[in-house]
């Protein structure tokens, strides 16, 4: 039943389109380190927390009361869009499955599963808030979330029947969606949803069914979008919606991040299955402006609070970032695609970026508490999010809430986690893709045979990365390991030797040969911390670095400082010196921390305005201090405190 | 029955407190120049304008509907608190009645003043939201605005009654007053309104009845915010509504910047009436906070889209600034009653900061448009705002809209010019003090008699400001003029000769002397442009650059610069000259424009990447140019724009 490369949230059917195929959770596995501790984490803490969480708001309350059978059931409670938040969970705990089996967890994908069916209406519609009576079918497509909700069902029952052969979920989702088929397909209606999820998740259902149908609706609910159609009334402008251009015209990522972004990824989805050019060359040029122009430093996309959205190109202040978590597994998502159908290393970058910065940052230490919108500067400690109880509000508190009325990001989170290992290793026939440098083990068939791998590396800490030939055929393939745009150029050995080896035009650094069982080849990437200047456009951060190591940015946070730095007012030392130290055990994480001189400005001039002339502006004063950075993913994990990435370097004399 | 110095909008009834003595619309007249076209503007575009709206959106009708003996009247619309922005314009037209008379004015008075009475409760009580059965009287206070909007009442009939001696509209006023002390005063309720506005309202009652029951209650409201009783469900949390901290406690200005500004105004008010000296304290502390660490050169204060909130400390990011108007407007009514029990010119230099820059641009200059939010950067040209209906939301398009569903700002803009006289002068016994330098006639009465003087000045176009006596008595006083925080130490002449001054610990140039007719003492203010920095906690313009000249703060708009230039990529040379342009017809007004050299720069290596190492930052590159700066207050007047004031200065070598 279960093939090898089956199980992904991503099986293109074109897959002659592809550069490179995916290797899913049956050929990889996370064997240790941190990402490994935290799919663990995910599954024996993340995933009852959330369960817990989605009973106690009534989400899975708001579809048990609509079983024909049931009676004495409270009213519906939350946001219209709750049902896809368990479905997301349910995705989540899929994955987990395929990973490694478990009857509780296969119980309650079977339990939630039957409340789902029961609380389907005959024709195979569902939806919790249009069925509680609350809004009319199709009548408000704009603020409903039905497609979006339909669209993650989908996700988990392909999800669930990727990872476990098993069709009951599956069945339920493929129900819900020829409802849709039967309602808009063939250009019967010509309005979408206000929030895109469904574009991707139809192609993906016509990935794994081989019906066109689906994908065919996916085309067209993409191709509706960008005539102002959509109503505009209760919230948001066309823009917000991505309503105000046509998908192939646009040149950037507008409006709300999440709907971008994912709009994004089922615009790719299509135009990997359908080869369209335009398609796909508008998505990429669109990739690239949210890249170079609308992308933090930390991963985070999509700047301002009002409407959850992109700014203008370079409006990226760190202190009013917004910085959703969605959005940045969003372009997770909409990398990846990228990267399976272009194989090139620029993708695979903004993947890693997002991961071991933003999304890391996402989730506390515990795996129990979640940032919504996350900081990229924090100057005032706010006080810390409340342990039983959820916040009201999004923003994010002094530390990571336990959970959201609006439950978007954890679930998304845990969907993440449990399908990690999808994102790390691709194949073509004759060669194997390394992009995410993780200790894993890879099974997979190329051209003339069977190929077995172990990776072992503790990267990020070092640079070092032993990829061990475990098994192989006679004939020869190639290893391809990607260059990080930070890393210069790495050095390569073979069985301990010094090894040339050629950079593909992907930016992948590859060495062919006939290997033999037994062989290690280590690809070694230099590690030293380094000083990043933003973009002269971005005038937030205008002379001030940032200091990243690796794909790791750091930030200060004022727990770790001399008491009498105030980290609103310090700067760099020209020339800074930085020294590493590494710590086995910081936060359950070996990490590298970092230490840089400084300066704890007084500002003793400035006590009374905001402003001055620039010939009266005065030097620095202040002392000498150290600093110390750490990985900004580990922030706000001892309490609430003061934060940032970005810090001033000392002026050069005028 | 008009006495001199009583037609203005604070009149504390403790004099003995106050440093200087307010001088009314009845004392101090402005002759000519853009604030006498504005004050002609408000009274012959603006209202008729503004009245044309109120009546379109319903906002007069939501109170006709409530007519006993009317009938058949449509449904109430609009935000709960509409009958305030009627109540505001009415303000308006009756300052403007105490600057020139009018019959149709005084008609238009009449008519709504009627309106108003005959939609009054029988015990006086009146809010077309809570009348019209939408919620129940003062049991949703932190939403509706209930005392919110009868402030606004109060202060509409207290300046109907000093600016013409009558009483209808006060009546009514009073009458919803007392229905407020009948239910709140004396502790009776320990609750209050989520919007501050009643306390100031409350203060200026007590001063004009000698009700010392108004002060009384205006203080137990102040004393019952900042225990966290204010109920949080619907919206926003307890700083937001000023509840998390005792105002005597609080050392800045926290939550919905309106909010917290008006409370301030009203805190100044109790503190001069009681003397209290730890409230007073408090308010100096807030304001000093606001002036050096939460408020834009511009003169914006409030930071935030979410919540229209103050941020932290230097969190003054101009690509993502909120700055309403009406939170600017706010500044100028704290800084005023400031300034009057201190006589301390750092409060009139906040005022004239703020009326010179984001007042002004709030206002197209045909009096027809209106900023609610002003932006302090504008990255891409965004659509003009549409001319014949109002947009939804509040968030500047790329011109000024005619009006505004929330429609607070544009007539709280209208009071503020038809009592713009006010701000302009104080006396002492011995003493005539001038804060804002225009054209204006001053009559009052010194200790030993009358005087009487003209000042004649094109400032800010130039710094020449010629004071005429024209009437005075045998004896001795002065004449003070406020120093400039910028101005360094202006020239003075009299009739022509220099002449040495003494300036005073309250920051004012003062001559004194038996002055005869005919007198003319001249303060020569400098005026030339000049660079101007923010504090270095200020990350958002680290190596920028503002022109200032004089009180004008300056602005580079798109539509003045080379084809070549994008004012997202540009710089300053170092050292940059700036040159004067006198325009006697800019957008019709004098105005001098200021070029400077600069480099539109290229990027062209950072075309694909939002980052870099330092040592790899390529330097400038580009073509130097001529740039062209703006008074801020300007921008937008000649269609959509892309507008910056800070701009970068290029980097001095390494």
């Amino acid at each position: 039943m279960k093939t090898s490369r089956h199980v992904s949230p991503v099986l293109p059917a074109a897959t002659d389109r592809l550069a490179v195929q995916p290797l899913g959770l049956d050929a990889v596995t996370i064997r240790s380190g941190v990402w490994a501790d935290w799919q663990r984490d995910n599954r024996a803490v993340t995933t009852p927390h959330s369960f817990h969480w989605l009973e106690r708001d009534g989400t899975v309350d708001n579809l048990r009361r609509l079983d024909p059978s049931g009676s004495g059931r409270p009213e519906r409670r939350g946001p219209w869009f709750t049902d896809s938040d368990l479905y997301k969970a349910l995705e989540a705990v899929a994955w987990d499955l395929g990973r490694e089996d478990s009857p509780e967890l296969a119980e309650l994908v079977g339990d939630i599963s039957d409340i789902i069916r029961r609380a389907q209406a005959p024709d195979g519609y569902i939806n919790s808030f249009v069925q509680a009576g609350m809004d009319v079918r199709w009548d408000n497509l704009v603020k409903s979330h039905e497609l979006y909700c339909i669209g993650h069902l989908i996700q988990a029952g392909i999800a669930h029947r990727r990872s476990t052969g098993r069709s009951e979920l599956f069945d339920i989702a493929v129900a819900a969606a020829d409802v849709v088929v039967a309602d808009f397909g063939d250009g019967r209606r010509s309005d979408t949803d206000g929030h895109e999820e469904i574009e991707m998740a139809l192609v993906e259902l016509y990935r794994e069914t081989g019906n066109r149908t689906y994908l065919d609706l996916a085309q067209q609910l993409v191709d509706v979008r960008g005539y102002r159609t959509l109503d505009t009334t209760n919230f948001g402008d066309s823009p917000y919606y991505q309503d105000a251009t046509p998908v192939r015209e646009e040149t950037t990522v507008v409006g709300h991040a999440v709907r971008a972004i994912y709009l994004l990824a089922g615009v790719v989805d299509i135009a990997i299955e359908t080869g369209e050019e335009a398609l796909l060359s508008a998505a990429i040029t669109q990739w690239e402006s949210m890249t170079a122009t609308k992308t933090y430093l930390n991963g985070a996309v999509g700047s301002r609070f009002i409407g959850e959205a992109f700014g203008d190109p370079y409006e990226l202040p760190p202190d009013l970032a917004y910085g959703e978590t969605c959005a940045t597994i969003g372009n997770i998502m909409v990398s990846w695609r990228l990267l399976l159908l272009t194989g090139e290393s620029r993708f695979a970058d903004a993947i890693e970026r997002a991961l071991y910065n933003l999304f890391a940052a996402s989730t506390a230490v515990d795996r129990k508490g979640f940032f919504y919108n996350n900081p990229a500067q924090r100057r005032t400690a706010l006080e810390a999010a409340p342990t039983n109880t959820r916040p009201d509000r999004a923003d994010a508190p002094g530390t990571r809430p336990a959970w959201f009325e609006c439950a978007c990001c954890p679930p998304n989170i845990m969907r993440t986690i449990a399908s990690l290992g999808a994102y790390v290793s691709t194949a073509t026939g004759t060669a194997v893709q390394l992009h995410q440098f993780l200790p894993v083990s890879i099974e997979t068939e190329l051209n003339a045979g069977a190929v077995r791998l172990e990776v072992d590396t503790r990267y990020p800490l070092d640079g070092f990365i032993d990829v061990t030939v475990q098994e192989t055929m006679g004939s020869e393939w190639a290893l391809e390991f990607r260059v990080p745009e930070w890393a210069g150029r790495p050095e390569l050995t073979i069985n301990g030797i010094s090894s040339g080896y050629s950079i593909t035009e992907k930016g992948y650094a590859r060495v062919s040969r006939v290997w033999v069982p037994g062989d290690v080849i280590t690809f070694i990437v230099p590690m030293e911390p380094r000083l990043t200047v933003a973009h002269p456009a971005v005038d937030a951060v205008r002379g001030a670095v940032a200091i990243e190591r690796g794909p790791v940015v750091y930030a200060f946070e004022s727990v770790d400082q001399d008491p009498i730095v105030d980290l609103n007012h310090v700067e760099l030392l020209r020339d800074p010196v930085m020294t590493e130290h590494i710590r086995e055990d910081f936060l359950g994480q070996a990490s590298a921390l970092i230490t840089v001189r400084g300066r704890a400005r007084q500002d003793a001039q400035w006590r009374d305005t905001g402003w001055k002339r620039l010939e009266e502006a005065p030097p620095s004063d202040g002392t000498e201090v150290e600093l110390t950075a750490i990985p900004y993913a580990l922030w706000a994990n001892r309490g609430p405190s003061v934060m940032r990435i970005f810090i001033p370097l000392e002026a050069s004399p005028a």
